[in-house]
């Protein structure tokens, strides 16, 4: 019986209990599709009292994970600490620099050491994999990586953030304003005490920076990911795309244009003919169009400990198929690290859109000739307009249009036009409209 | 610079042209991705001389097309001539047992040789590929023998035949018959000039059969797939389903239960708020579902020249990939051959079911009681029955039932009732409701 593959499991949350428990329980079938025993050794955390619901007395305790990495009984680091930094990057760069794999659902540290630790993987002759951190336990990783190897990809995008995905299309069944179902979803688990990188983005722009490095041979570039959330989204927005057709999902889209990158986290209006008008509740599902493949959809569910650890598991299995031939070190992003560009970002102002686009404004004369003053003068072509009856409740009314296809920098001057001005109560809000 | 990676390539029909196409188009970013160049050396093709829109002059014409395996600037064969005999099988042999590789898709020669062909493989250690014979350009053989490696298996499902769902699809919108869309479907390319395999659910068996395979560690056992097509569907059968709440789409499903097998591709109501539901056109889409990852759904272009090529040529970067390390050659079906079960297939009678039952009846007082009573006397309970106005064109109505969930076995039994009866004008049409 060939060797078994010894693994270190840093980070007993959620998914790390989940890891346990699925290599426990599919151990027979597991060990006949790797080919030989997954062997968990040792494990950490940083409180070792909790109870996490699964017997951790077979497995040897560290008090620092960092030193894992050092057990000769240890041949793979599975990193499920989480942060971008810290402990979990210390014990990443361990691992590999001793020519360790690793095995990470960690998405801020990828996205902000992802060149890095490939650089590192590489020069150690180490596998480096992370399926866990994009779209939970959906294998696009892999279908990006291997599964459209063949083409030039164009674009991707997708909903990467179930949490939004959630909340979003709880508003949608319900007709209940944003602060409402958030605090539902922290009752149900479905959102963190503290959800800012949920609604604000940033969990989606660390997903999307990782997948724009496979997709377009560039270097992660997360910094430059244009990042908006979903916590300005009223109750009526999503009414009123209804209406117009369309329904609202926080987007993240990357295309390369002419050497540059384009990355925009943001919510969007999504026409109901679209593939992903129908992904509701913590989905996520991505897209990706290749010049021979034309257009892929992956969806699954994108968090949750049982389809995390699945992903998790797939990368351990994939690396102990692999140990006999040797391990595949030099294609964590489908290219050698030293190959991929460096792509500035794209410019935007020149992209084609259609954008929805709703003012807060105050209750009296004129407002309504000072919006679309500022479109005019702008170049900006209006589709539809609707001006919502007054709120109860004070004397703003919302006003909500779409613009027929034009430049985005023609919507940005316009508001730089209105800015300041008295009549509106709040900025606006832009969402774009996800386009065929 | 590493080798080339030297193939063969056997068959140059539209996917055959459309490899090259995409090996020439996208040449410069397959080498970087795959470490090394694809050459492709050597070309055959049953006629020489036709025009394929590509130019062949680079390439060595070969006519003996079986003898290119045995040529020394060859590495790997890639068989696109289709046929589950023929030369294209003796090309695989030739190819395994020499060694070389063997990219493939050709889904009736996996289906019916595939034990045969992935033991070959193993003896010989040669990597054998076959991700363009299920689902085209959908990586969902990757997705399930990797993505999914990790997970038991519940049950696999999908539509997997592009040509039956057009024809489907384009039923529901347009409502017309099946006799006139099938014909514009073969003026348009989208059905074959003989459209037996697919429209009589062949082709999805094959197809299921090798995805069963990998799926649940099961020897392919394409003869016990239980196969049924569409050319039985009336318009009026998918108006009335839509009238109900689901449209038609033909379903390949595989389970594993207790040991055993139960494979059956078949016309299905999908209700409105299944994944599958929306997926129109010349689509295919598979949904895994996993005892840890949760339903998992791939979808896109089930067929064409770029998407199975897209398939095809990711199937030879893996391989390419990996030459320096040595190939994998006992993960065709992701675990070693031997290690396969030889499940039986599954009785279906226990199976429960809501059933959707068609029966084309004399219209002629007392049909309606006949009917009724034989469900009685076979314990099936009909949940909602419609019997539609009397067709204008002659003496027979048709009368739809659905049925309360139940045995299988009680559907047939009230048919085997009915078997006979001057009252049926013709066999009646039984198609299961997909259920949660």
């Amino acid at each position: 019986m060939a060797q078994p593959l010894r693994i270190a499991l840093a980070g007993l949350g959620t998914v790390g209990a989940g890891v346990i428990r699925l290599i426990e329980t599919n151990a027979a079938l597991i060990e006949r599709r790797a080919g030989r025993r997954i062997a968990i050794t040792a494990i950490s955390a940083r409180d070792r009292t909790r109870d996490r619901g699964v017997d951790l007395t077979p497995y040897i305790w560290e008090d620092d994970m960092t030193a894992m990495a050092a057990r000769e009984d240890v041949d793979l680091v599975v990193e499920l600490v989480g942060g971008s930094d810290g402990p979990a990057l210390t014990l990443a760069r361990n691992a590999l620099r001793l020519g360790k794999g690793l095995v990470s659902a960690n998405k801020a540290m990828i996205a902000h050491h992802g060149m890095e630790l490939a650089a590192l993987a590489e020069a150690n002759g180490a596998p480096l994999r992370f399926e866990a951190a994009v779209a939970g336990g959906i294998p696009v990783i892999k279908g990006l990586r291997e599964g459209v190897a063949a083409n030039q990809v164009n674009r991707i995008y997708g909903i990467l953030n179930g949490t939004c995905n959630y909340i979003l299309s709880t508003m949608e069944d319900t007709g209940r304003d944003f602060s409402e179902v958030l605090a539902e979803a922290q009752a149900k688990g479905f959102a963190e005490a503290d959800p800012t990188f949920d609604i604000e983005g940033t969990d989606a722009a660390h997903k999307l920076s990782i997948l724009s490095a496979i997709a377009f041979g560039s270097r992660i570039d997360f910094a430059s990911v244009e990042v908006s959330g979903i916590s300005r989204i009223l109750a009526a927005d999503i009414a009123q795309a209804e209406a117009l057709g369309y329904v609202i999902r926080l987007i993240g889209m990357a295309e390369a244009e002419g050497g540059r990158l384009f990355q925009r986290v943001q919510a969007h209006l999504v026409p109901f003919d679209n593939l992903l008008a129908h992904v509701d509740g913590a989905t996520n599902a991505v897209v990706v169009e290749g010049n021979f493949s034309g257009r892929l959809l992956f969806q699954g569910a994108g968090a949750g400990d049982g389809p995390t650890a699945s992903a998790v598991v797939a990368d351990i299995i994939d690396i102990a198929r692999g140990m006999d031939t040797g391990f595949e070190a030099d294609r964590t992003f489908s290219i050698p690290v030293a190959g991929l560009e460096d792509m500035a970002p794209a410019a935007t102002g020149n992209r084609l859109s259609r954008a929805y686009i709703r003012f807060t404004v105050a209750d009296r004369p004129g407002v309504l000739a000072e919006i679309t003053a500022a479109m005019r003068d702008a170049s900006v072509s209006i589709e539809s307009l609707i001006q919502k009856g007054r709120n109860e409740e004070g004397g703003e009314v919302l006003v909500a249009m779409v613009t027929h296809e034009g430049p985005e920098s023609a919507v940005a001057e316009a508001l730089r036009l209105l800015e300041g001005s008295a009549s509106l109560t709040a900025p606006p809000l832009v969402m774009h409209i996800l386009g065929a």
